[in-house]
């Protein structure tokens, strides 16, 4: 691919205008979104009216005047309508491993009488470890987490599984399950679902109705660019509304929060999911970054991610120099989310020496460079000069350079 | 009291200074700090500072290059020296109501062969409905919520008590309770205790270590000024860690999160109670937040405290027109938070007619007025303006204006 077919692509890319909605700086190539989302513009300007109006002079009056006790329940109908969801089935709030806890609980709840919390043994460690606290808390009578490799989900998929249990995209290699008919094969055995959305939405379309998906959490801060550690959202299939109760029962998920009540009674559907008092400046953040996704067709987002990420991987095989990286991510699109992963046993050096180089990559432990591919602010010169800059690094050998060893605490 | 001797108060304030460091609007007289603290400066240029070059233009290595990963326990540190905890003892996450889950669960590990909660009926609604949620996770033979009265605590704690599980200062009444005495009393019975001190903390002198309490939880977002749904904190005496396991673990709680392990692991100290990734946007305002107290003598913010409570009980008493509200707070001030509840019928339209007059105060229901006394922002005179306007209100009959009976989402 020479540059001239490169700026072809960026020159037919519907998306191209969407970049100058984010605060990126010119120089920067950001293929991390997959890790934190970039800042919307429209985010500094809401959050400065937030503190500026809303807490520094409305004060408490605020809860009501600008709809903050609204804001859970607001956010999480800006999040249906880009993952599938009829109105009423989706609330914002918490981080992604406390929902999993309320979800998995009540999953259990309806399922009484199966035990078997099905997942993959390369799912995203705090999936398995909201897993095994429940697990260690119930009691293995009641909840036992069996964490497979991928291709074993199906054979597992027994008469003891009260829950399937899954990310969509793996958070290291990108793969991705087929959620429709994992979720065909879950209820034929009788087992609910939970699928975490974290590495996919914002970036993948999505149709939780249609595919009859149970419950979903996912990420506010990766594709969905709600800023650092943003609120979660839960979504729950209107079948199963108001026939459980999860756990992490609060004064917020109460059905009359103001009447002060002594005895717990869950509000009607998606409000008993929240617990303590929502956390308004996150929630703020949140609510405005999604209006990015306002005029945005999600298939058109897919397409790009696509090309996007194919060109990079083509453009990898076209230097001798990067034939040492491995790629750990399946090869057909069709079966990954938006990025790629890649072994090299000096992958931390070369995930350094690209930022040196104001390139944004992630490394995973032990030895994964990540790239994450988001339409929104990327052209596919930013993929050309990217790979040129990798093979640049690797020619010149800057990612064996000792600054470039230093494990950060963070990495 | 004559205004001549409430300006001589004003003059001899130690704490006069401060109310310049929020960004309180002129003329607004603020009795609600205590559900919703106001704005300090400080935190909205450190806001401008964190979405607009932390997350704006540093992305993703703002983890590392500005402490993000360090906040929980960095903000922590800093409620420490309030409450007086020795470093290592303290860190900030999540929700008060959450938190409060994590701690009765680890409480009940930790005195297993115990089941009983015991609280008290009129605690903050979330403390009881955590602890109902956890008793009907658990089944009672594990966890079994004991409400009683105030009075009754003493004669109910006994060899079952797993936990004593209070709130210091009552929400409603503001009736403070000693925890010093209470602690020892159920040391003495073999029984732990977990303290929210969400009404109290940053305006009550607290000890924690000197009286040994077990474990405690606090909101951010009253007098600690955190803003909105502000992260809250939880306090864990150093005797009690690596003793336990919280069931609420997620990947921030493990002993190496970025190794990704399956199995999970729980980080030593403190770092086990987090659990999801930190929200970074609502910990910085906070963390910024805390900052008003690096110079201040919490036994100078008591004592004005007392003396703005006091002379609001008795300017009230000055009015006949005042005479319908009845005090609903202890009247001794020993006995007493920072906070004033009178009952009155119309309570609700008295709540809104102030706010029209530009005085905060809150309504709970069914019929409390109720007044909180921040001593960083509030001066004397501000008080003897908001009696004078409570009574000009009560003798106009403003408060049975049908405009002021309209009841919002949020009362």
């Amino acid at each position: 691919m020479d540059s001239a077919e490169i700026k072809a692509l960026d020159a037919a890319d519907p998306l191209a205008a969407k970049r100058k909605l984010f605060a990126l700086p010119d120089g920067q190539l950001y293929l991390n979104g997959n890790s934190l989302g970039p800042l919307p513009t429209a985010v500094q300007q809401r959050m400065t009216e937030l503190i500026g109006q809303e807490w520094g002079i409305d004060l408490v009056s605020s809860w009501n005047k600008h709809g903050w006790i609204d804001l859970p329940t607001a956010t999480g109908e800006k999040v249906a309508a880009l993952i599938g969801a009829a109105p009423g089935q989706v609330i914002c709030c918490d981080s992604v491993s406390i929902n999993l806890f309320k979800l998995l609980a009540a999953a259990l709840q309806l399922n009484a009488g199966r035990h078997v919390v099905l997942s993959q043994a390369d799912n995203f460690p705090t999936d398995l470890y909201i897993a095994q606290g429940l697990d260690t808390l119930l009691g293995k009578a009641r909840c036992q987490l069996q964490a497979v490799s991928s291709e074993n989900l199906l054979a597992q998929l027994n008469e003891n599984v009260a829950v399937l249990y899954l990310t969509q995209v793996n958070f290291r290699s990108g793969a991705m399950h087929d959620i429709a008919a994992l979720t065909a094969a879950a209820h034929a055995q009788g087992a609910l679902v939970i699928w975490d959305l974290s590495h996919s939405v914002g970036v993948t379309p999505l149709e939780l109705d249609k595919w009859d998906v149970d419950f979903a959490v996912g990420c506010g801060y990766k594709f969905l660019n709600g800023g650092p550690g943003a609120p979660a959202f839960i979504y729950a299939n209107k079948a199963h509304h108001d026939k459980f109760q999860q756990p992490l029962q609060g004064w917020m998920g109460h059905a009359e929060p103001f009447a002060f009540a002594e005895e717990y009674e869950p509000a009607g559907g998606m409000a008993q999911f929240l617990t303590g008092t929502p956390n308004i400046l996150s929630l703020v953040a949140l609510h405005a970054a999604l209006d990015v996704f306002d005029d945005i067709d999600m298939a058109q987002v897919r397409t790009k991610s696509v090309q996007l990420s194919e060109l990079f991987m083509s453009l990898i095989t076209e230097h001798e120099v990067l034939q040492s990286l491995q790629l750990e991510s399946p090869s057909n699109a069709q079966s990954r989310g938006s990025q790629l992963a890649y072994s090299h046993p000096h992958a931390y050096g070369i995930c350094q020496a690209l930022h040196a180089r104001r390139i944004a990559s992630d490394f995973r432990s032990p030895s994964y460079l990540r790239f994450g591919f988001s339409p929104l602010i990327l052209s596919f010169t930013d993929i050309g000069k990217a790979v040129a800059t990798l093979a640049e690094i690797m020619r010149e050998g800057k990612h064996l350079d000792p600054a470039y060893q230093h494990r950060q605490k963070v990495t």
